[in-house]
């Protein structure tokens, strides 16, 4: 059973790659053409189209309606991932040069711009007596995205960032374009408004459960798997919902001041640094809290799966988040 | 009658203001909102929406209709002021600082970003059977300002540019986004293929007078009501109408010499140097050879109105073109 579900999913990637791959068909100007052809052809998961996909599925409607617009959610969160990596001063992304990097930051501006402007362009070939809505669904997750964006950069400077200030910031950040897919896919496939709402609560939990995970990772990942080091986040000083419910709950002096000096110091400088820091996460449970949160959003994720009406679509639905949350890089 | 048009003009121009002003609802974040209110209650003559409602009165249609698409297009021209301003470094726009000057660099990336998606919320409001197509035509303007954007950079390193580069350039630059506001009016309006085809002739020529219009300001320009220096671009060195003429039309070598230096040097330092290239100018009558392309782009733009019906309205769009090309500023 899993192994059809892993399949469906493997053979929308490839409709999505071989999509992105051909999709900039003018080469002029090169400033712009060259480094969009360069970023959309350089891998990813591709998550958000296939949620895309198997979310119009669920309600009934058809897959391959949905290829032009689950193929503009992946062009439009990667305009966002160019323009982060300016803001972020990032030099690799899945292992490669970033634009900013490898051209300058003008092209990664423009090319930035350019591409969401294509993204549209993709969208709105798609057929549908729905295309308002399902351009109004995009547009929202365009502006939530930017707003996350913004108050993770205010976060970077503010001193006390609460939990629930974390989670409003990675709810617009990472979970709000997943909304936009699944409402995308549910009304392309015509869904009732019930659906649609199912699909929308599912979408939210799971991009909490997908963030908490990703903080996760950053910290317990088997680094020759994780293709990188871990504790990057620390090295950063970035507030990951493991040193924000970590100041939460420290309370003994000497931990508390270690936890402290990265938020202050802006990052932790080595290795050793780094490993007590997890060992102060271990003695006080803050992985475990961290894997226990992740739990709690996916079953709540999966538990807003239970209403709709196709089990085999909606088992694709479930797979699809255990997937996602079991992942190791 | 004059009078008339320049009334209508000024009331259509209020109601944009009047809407600009109050469109941003949310206050945070700060870094993507204050910028925001900032730059649309900036001022500016609001020729994009505006030629969008005459449009669609021209066709029949009643400019009520289209105040949300109008309103969206000057967001969309905002969009792109605030990410070339980064791009070309600029410190003042409309007489106020720009807002990477003001805030930063990344608040300047982001709250555009911002803003284009809320410009596609705005458009999203409007009520019409053609919404598909009216964002399709917002979506190529974004799109062609986009690539007239890289061109121009492109051009700035670029040595040889022809004059027939140059209009390609400032056609995507700006008679595209032109293109998109007659367009987007006339499907408000239900226009007729052949009178959206009349009006996208219009729009186009317009938009290469009005940029030409903008090259010749620069050097023969009233600085006082200019408010501004004249000879801005050849400090800049940027590569105008003008200067490519000349550079075509200049045979004698110590004048070709000097307008050479402009573009080696990257610009000229003093006012004496200007000076200069303004007598190169007027002695090899590239000023009235600029004055005659914008009359002849201007008089090609209304003859493409003769074939719109309504007499009243299409002598709006005459008066607009006239307005446009008789400015000082």
């Amino acid at each position: 059973m899993i192994k059809d579900y892993k399949e469906r999913y493997t053979v929308y990637k490839d409709i999505i790659d071989e999509k992105l791959n051909n999709i900039i068909e003018k080469n002029i100007p090169r400033g712009i053409y060259e480094p969009l052809k360069y970023i959309l052809s350089g891998g990813g998961k591709r998550i958000r189209p296939v949620l895309l996909m198997f979310s119009c599925e669920a309600v009934g409607g058809n897959y391959s309606d949905t290829v032009d617009a689950a193929v503009s959610v992946e062009m439009l969160h990667n305009f966002t991932l160019i323009h982060d990596d300016i803001m972020d001063n990032a030099d690799k992304r899945r292992g490669k040069e970033t634009i900013h990097k490898k051209w300058d930051r003008d092209v990664a501006i423009l090319s930035g711009d350019a591409l969401l402007g294509l993204a549209y362009n993709t969208l709105l070939k798609t057929k549908s007596d729905n295309i308002r809505k399902i351009t109004q669904a995009f547009t929202e997750g365009i502006i939530e995205v930017c707003e996350g964006q913004g108050f993770d950069k205010e976060f970077e400077i503010k001193k006390n960032v609460s939990l629930e200030e974390y989670l409003m910031m990675i709810n617009k950040k990472t979970s709000q374009l997943l909304v936009s897919c699944v409402r995308m896919g549910a009304l392309i496939g015509n869904a009732i408004e019930n659906s649609i709402k199912c699909l929308v609560n599912y979408a939210e939990n799971i991009g909490l459960a997908f963030q908490i995970q990703d903080d996760l990772l950053d910290i317990t990942a088997d680094e020759t798997k994780f293709g990188k080091k871990i504790g990057g986040d620390l090295r950063e000083g970035k507030k990951t919902y493991l040193l924000l419910k970590a100041l939460d709950v420290v309370k003994e002096k000497k931990d508390k001041v270690i936890l402290e000096s990265i938020i202050t110091n802006k990052g932790l400088q080595n290795d050793a640094e780094i490993l007590k820091v997890k060992e102060i996460y271990e003695k006080y449970g803050i992985i475990e809290s961290a894997k226990n949160e992740i739990e709690k959003y996916t079953s709540k994720a999966n538990e807003f799966l239970n209403e709709l009406k196709n089990e085999d679509k909606k088992n694709s639905l479930k797979w699809f988040s255990d997937m996602l949350l079991s992942r190791s890089t």
